[in-house]
């Protein structure tokens, strides 16, 4: 089943551009290991908050992609800008009104 | 911008694939109304809970389509089924690494 991971990633004061610049450089190399969308968001109510909405074709593809060299990288290029504060949800997909 | 409505629908115990069910129904209307993409999804780990990722053309696209009969009616079929416990997270869509 497609997974969804449903994010968001608190951010240092001043940082969340910063991290939606990160987030949302080209990297072609995400489709190869399975992620079938990765959007990232932002919302004026929330000016320390990044999110992200990502859909993988299933929850095996999104955990080995985090033990994956390339994205441990970006985590870690990530990880000064954060401020620890996460939430989110973690579902898989059942279906859609524009597909069913 | 792209609006981005990611939502927990608490439901009544038992209610959740009657809700899944009726969430995905085919609906085209959807689409001539501005709603880009609306992935309907469940956990395991949450058995009373559906969670819906709508993504629409704008934030105006999704606040109109709320206001329409047939989008009306589609919520009154639901609310019986539901438990009254919502949460999720309203946002606009910056950009994405797969289209960067």
């Amino acid at each position: 089943m497609v997974f969804a991971n449903v994010g968001t990633l608190g951010t240092l004061p001043g940082q969340r551009d910063v991290l939606v610049a990160l987030l949302t450089r080209r990297n072609d190399y995400l489709k190869r290991i399975g992620c079938l969308s990765y959007e990232v968001g932002v919302s004026d109510d929330h000016p320390d908050t990044v999110f992200v909405i990502e859909l993988w074709e299933g929850e095996d593809a999104h955990r080995e992609s985090l033990q994956l060299p390339e994205v441990q990288a970006s985590i870690a290029e990530a990880r000064p800008l954060l401020s620890g504060e996460f939430g989110g949800y973690r579902f898989d997909i059942a279906g859609s009104p524009l597909r069913g």
